[in-house]
């Protein structure tokens, strides 16, 4: 695979993901597509900057899309600024499946972005760092979301885009493990769905991090480190 | 149904779409929704603004998405400035599956926005104006497609949206003749690709409506207008 669009976030999973596919799949001319939509952890996008630069992308797209931010209105804790992003420990067991953090139809959204900008330069394939999620869950994420949307954009005779998420069945300890080995530099992704000056360690995505890191015995980079 | 949401271009299809699902399918909250991608027809907006009030939307959202145009760059005649719009008559047989007015995976990203917008007010149902075209086709006007966009969606369990496209397998003067019997206004729609002061009259979608309205023997009110 000679080239690639990368959905970067400038999260850990993504940003492990870039380095990934341009290290061990071998891919050096990557496309970075970086998506603002008026997220509270809008601060992930300057990590994102970063480590485009640090692979070395041939382009690094980033898109403003904060009206769809303000299209959600009251849907999600990500951006609507009147609901909190509640702590993992909160949630009840019915929360679990799709908790307030999810954006509607966001995935589908990117993806469809991605394929269309990869469509327009010739680029077949489409990366994005989903993961597999201990406890709990979106349903765009999953393996079968990703296997019908390839159905649909296979049925593009002309120029079909395959869309990729090998950390699919990962969970982010194992990710984490695989940037390490990469040498991806922690200190410059950003998790915290809150996004104020310190992870708040307590929402899905810092609870998932730091049981990452601890699973591997090392401290995170990018905590007390106010990015 | 009571409510749906609607992608409304201004165009004839979509037009003809909003009213038929107000009055046909006797749905009376509508939400339409009107994409500005720095289409050469953007004229065809300011049609979408006088056919939602003449259908009494409950809304009608109007999104910038200009950088999607550029983000096409040469991609399609419809966004590209230096690319023309070409007549149809002289698109090569080789031309007609996707000819240059396609636009990379738009009809994807569109459909997943009006998911999102659906699912973030609780609608379940989104309606497109995709038509059957008896001279050239695009892979994502096609009943496959519709399924398979369903297929995705219908994995989210918590709120699973549905796509609907009535007039998918009819052609343009079916579609007009429907329109016709609804009152619609068709001097306030707009077709042509070329997006100047008179429809081309050669373009893919002039040919197309031309040859619709020649078919059921009646002037097409937007002719000659300047709208």
């Amino acid at each position: 695979m000679k080239s690639a669009v990368i959905l970067l976030s400038g999260g850990l999973d993504s940003s492990t993901l870039l380095h990934y596919v341009r290290t061990r799949l071998n891919c050096r001319r990557l496309h970075a597509l970086t998506i603002h939509y008026g997220q509270k952890h809008e601060r992930e996008t300057t990590c994102a900057v970063t480590q485009a630069r640090a692979a070395g992308v041939e382009a690094h797209q980033q898109v403003d899309l904060a009206f769809f931010g303000e299209m959600m209105a009251t849907a999600s804790a990500l951006t609507d600024p009147l609901m909190p992003v509640p702590a993992l420990s909160t949630l009840k067991p019915d929360q679990l499946d799709q908790p307030p953090t999810y954006v509607p139809n966001r995935n589908m959204l990117f993806l469809a972005l991605a394929a269309a900008y990869a469509e327009a330069r010739g680029i077949t394939d489409v990366f994005y760092g989903a993961q597999a999620h201990d406890r709990y869950g979106y349903w765009d994420c999953t393996p079968k979301f990703l296997e019908h949307m390839n159905a649909v954009l296979g049925l593009n005779r002309r120029h079909a885009i395959v869309l990729h998420a090998p950390f699919m069945l990962m969970g982010k300890s194992e990710i984490l493990k695989i940037g390490l080995e990469l040498g991806v530099n922690y200190a410059e992704t950003w998790s915290c769905y809150r996004g104020k000056d310190q992870p708040c360690g307590v929402c899905p995505s810092c609870v998932e991090r730091r049981t990452a890191f601890a699973a591997l015995h090392i401290a995170d980079p990018a905590e007390g480190r106010g990015l």
